[in-house]
């Protein structure tokens, strides 16, 4: 399939991209090293930079001119997995069939890995924006992987999701748990690669639609994942969540509900993409469809 | 003593500013900026902001151009501070004589309230950024504040401190911590106020040297002090060092080398500054003395 092909191109673009980082040896700190680069590398669908590197494409951008941005968002997705996964987190021992960080690391050299790929994450867009002659758009697209990023954002999210655990929790907060936690960052990859790649103000605010429904869409379907998904395909415990006595998407309104309500999101996206006119379009079209249908 | 209305009048000036950012009320995620709070607002010497707030001066800059990042500044290194103290780091209960970040809010919560300084200060300072017109000289000054927070600056000295617990160190790899650790901060505070001010290049070399010896110093004295302070004043238990079997410029070059030393880095910043031709120039030198003689 067409679009198939096209999603494991951009990931190993992606991933031959992430291999060029963090190579030093033999620095006193080298561990420090290691251990960002073992959970860097350690798999995922690159879908945060894949998103960033297309919506710049999709405004007439390339790939070279979004690549090292891309590289930053998925550091800063990265660092929240590590610190996520630690005991005083989720407390989890695997991710994507791996050992996560701290059980590879100490716990130590695991907070101090996500603290320095976050900070790594700016180190690189800084870069890029000194790269590019001091240019505004890096610095607006760098402007909002920040404000995505923090406790108004991303962070703010995992806040609510750990004091909402063991708890029983409304829809509104759930809503606020999956559009922060999750959607922030795939928005923010949307909008800064439109910057990139020279959209107007308008259509940039078409992108943050589109951005929010696929955000929900993706949000939904872990949740039902988590209930109806193979152990050994996603990598991780099925049932998870309700070990963990965590509210879902599925939890809240039932697995029927959830079930159209992801068609009904994902529906709305796809309406939005069809108004560009463009062949990048299509992407996001079926990329649409495709969180949908995912199996992990 | 002028020096010390001087040093009382910038303290006061980063406090006030500290103070009007994160006031935000009923938020969901209202627990991250009560906890970011308490740990930006419970004391300390704000070496670092004054120093950079300072070293804009020493070039004709003004306090306005860098109290923002002088503000980012501080919240780096209470970020560093919230993550050292945790259970699975430096496990420290005290702080300046109050409960650490974990004490008070949950570990999590304290994992997140680090990660959202950090964050938080490069959304800082990418504000200051924008709202001087895109200036290079903002840029670059945030370049330098990233580069020596990273893991090939501040984080690095965190690594090999933590992998060295323990164990018997050389001089070498002491001197790697203290001047990761310790002295990368003070540095990029000094430099990233020199930049915004208009120093040239030369200029900036010659107060990287200051800077560097001021970090020995400040790292020497701060070793002494855990032998011989009182803990009354330094809010916090003497003598943590030889718990934790900690190797410091004490253990390994003994208190008389330790105290001659100091003597010696002073003396080397101090003749530095006299090199400068200006009335703020005496306020670094004031500076170098205070450090040596400090006793919290």
């Amino acid at each position: 399939m067409d679009f198939y092909n096209e999603l494991e191109k951009y990931k190993n673009i992606v991933e031959n991209e992430l291999k060029k980082v963090l190579n030093e040896l033999d620095l006193p700190q080298q561990e420090i090293v290691e251990s960002m680069r073992y959970s860097l590398l350690s798999g995922g669908k690159r879908l945060r930079p894949i998103l960033l590197i297309k919506s710049c494409e999709l405004f007439g951008g390339n790939i070279k001119s979004a690549i090292k941005l891309s590289i930053a968002m998925e550091m800063i997705h990265t660092y929240s997995l590590i610190h996520d996964d630690l005991p005083a987190m989720d407390d989890d021992d695997y991710r994507r069939g791996q050992l996560t960080n701290h059980k590879v690391y100490d716990e130590s050299i695991a907070i101090l890995a996500g603290d320095s790929l976050l900070n790594y994450a700016y180190e690189l867009m800084i870069d890029e924006v000194i790269a590019n002659d001091y240019s505004k758009k890096y610095v607006d697209a760098m402007n909002i992987i920040a404000k995505s990023s923090g406790y108004k954002g991303m962070i703010g999210g995992q806040v609510v999701d750990i004091i909402s655990e063991k708890k029983q929790i409304d829809d509104k907060t759930l809503n606020f748990i999956h559009k922060y936690k999750t959607s922030k960052l795939i928005e923010a990859s949307i909008i800064a690669g439109s910057i990139i790649g020279g959209a107007n103000t308008q259509e940039i605010n078409t992108l943050k639609k589109y951005s929010e429904y696929i955000g929900i869409s993706f949000q939904i379907k872990d949740d039902i994942l988590d209930i109806v998904g193979d152990k050994n395909i996603l990598g991780k415990d099925i049932g998870s969540d309700i070990d963990k006595k965590k509210s879902t998407y599925v939890s809240i309104y039932g697995m029927e509900r959830a079930k159209s309500d992801l068609n009904m999101y994902k529906e709305k996206a796809v309406n939005i993409m069809r108004k560009f006119e463009s062949d990048e379009s299509f992407f996001f079209i079926d990329l649409a469809e495709y969180l949908t249908k995912r199996v992990n």
